[in-house]
C-alpha cells in the first residue's frame, strides 16, 4: 500500500505547514536528498511545552513527537506532491527537551519512528536515528524532529 | 551579483581559519556535499560567553552567530577556492547555549540565517536548518554552527 | 595498512552490534552515503554513567567517546561486510552529557576522532566533526556519537 493510501486508511490528516520561524525555509533538496528543518508539534493548547518527564509525561511527549512528525510528512508532501516519492526515509535527529537526570528518550522519540514505519512500511520507512536530550527548545516545546529522505528518481525523467 | 562581489560590497572581511580544536578538519566533500564541522564565533575580547539569556543578550547571541557564520564561510572559502562555487545552502544547525527556560532560539540563529541570504542571495541561501538550546559548548561559547552546502560541479571539467 | 588489518595489528576486537533501543534500525545507506545512528558506548560496569565532569571525569568520557565509537565501527562492518569498504569518513556528531558549566568537549570527542584516525589512517579518517554539550542522554550514558561515512564503489559493479 502506498503511503498516501495509508494516510486514508488510518483515517490521518497532515497539518497546515506553517511558515519557517525565521530566515529559512522548510526543507531543501540537493540531489535525491531532502533536507528538512527541524520541526515542532502543532499545539493549540499547549499541551506539549515543557521538559519531559517533570513537567510534560513520556507519553505525552511520545504524542509530540508524532505530532511533529506528522508536520514533517506535511512538508514532505508539499515539496515533493506526494508521500509516495519518498524512496527512503534516511535520517531522524530527535532533541527531547528534558530533565537533566532523564534517560527515557528513546521511548519519546518512537513516537515519530512509529509513525513512519506505519505510513511508509518498514522496507521505506525504516531509519538511522539520533535522539539527545537537550536543556531547552524553541517556543518551549517538549520536541523537536528533523529528518533527511531519499526522493525516489522523478517517474517522467 | 557573486557572492564573493556581495562581500566586498558588504564591506566584510572573512576571519583566519582557525585550526579544528581536536583531532578533526574543518570540513570534508563527498560528492558534491560539502559538510562542515561545527564552528565557533571568534571572540578575542569574550563578549559571546555564557548562557542566553542569563549571560549573554538575545542580541549579543544573534552578532555572536553572525560572526560564527563568518567563519565558516571562511572555510568554505578556503575548502573551496570562492564561495561562488557554492550552489546551495543546504543545511544549517544552530546549536545555542541557553539557560532552561529559553524559548527563542530562532531569533538568535536567524544572525547566522540573515548573514547567508545576504551574501548569496535567497536563491542560492535559502536553507533548511535545525535550532535547538544546549546545555553547555565548547570554550563556553554562546553558539555553536554547523553547515553542509552543495558544490557547484567544477567548471573545468 | 587496511583498517581490518589496522585493527588486527592494534589488538582491537569490535563489540557485538546491539539492537537499536527504538523502531528504527543502526544504519541507512543513500546512494555511497551510510548514515549511521546514534551509539552509545558499552558499558557492563555502568562506569560510563553521568555528566562530565561532576559525574565522570573528562579522561572517563573520552574512554566512553573511544568505545561508543568502537560500536560505530562494528555497525559499519556489518553493514558493509568490511571496514576497508569506508572511502572517507565523512562527518561525526558527538553529544557529550555535560554539566552547564563544561567548555571541554573537544578533548572527551577526541577519544573518538583519535580511534578513527589510527583505525582509517588520515587520508580517509580525517572528519567533520560537531560538539555539543547536551542536559541528558539515553540510559544516561556520558556520550552519544554518530557519524557519517562515504562508501566506496562495489569493487564487482
Amino acid at each position: 500500500m502506498s503511503a498516501e493510501a495509508k494516510l486514508v486508511e488510518m483515517g490521518l490528516e497532515l497539518p497546515e505547514v506553517t511558515e519557517a520561524l525565521g530566515s529559512y525555509v522548510n526543507a531543501v533538496r540537493t540531489g535525491n536528498l531532502l533536507f528538512l528543518s527541524g520541526g515542532l508539534p502543532s499545539d493549540p493548547e499547549r499541551r506539549f511545552n515543557g521538559k519531559v518527564p517533570s513537567e510534560v509525561s513520556v507519553e505525552c511527549a511520545k504524542a509530540a513527537a508524532r505530532q511533529a512528525m506528522l508536520g514533517r510528512l506535511a512538508v514532505i508532501r508539499r515539496e515533493l506532491g506526494s508521500l509516495d516519492r519518498v524512496a527512503r526515509v534516511v535520517a531522524v535527529q530527535g532533541y527531547v527537551n528534558s530533565d537533566p537526570g532523564f534517560g527515557d528518550h528513546p521511548l519519546v522519540v518512537n513516537g515519530a519512528s512509529d509513525l513512519l514505519i506505519e505510513v511508509f512500511g518498514a522496507e521505506i520507512g525504516r531509519h538511522s536515528r539520533v535522539a539527545v536530550g537537550v536543556g531547552s527548545l524553541p517556543l518551549h516545546v517538549v520536541v523537536e524532529l528533523a529528518l533527511v529522505v531519499e526522493v525516489a528518481d522523478d517517474p517522467a525523467a
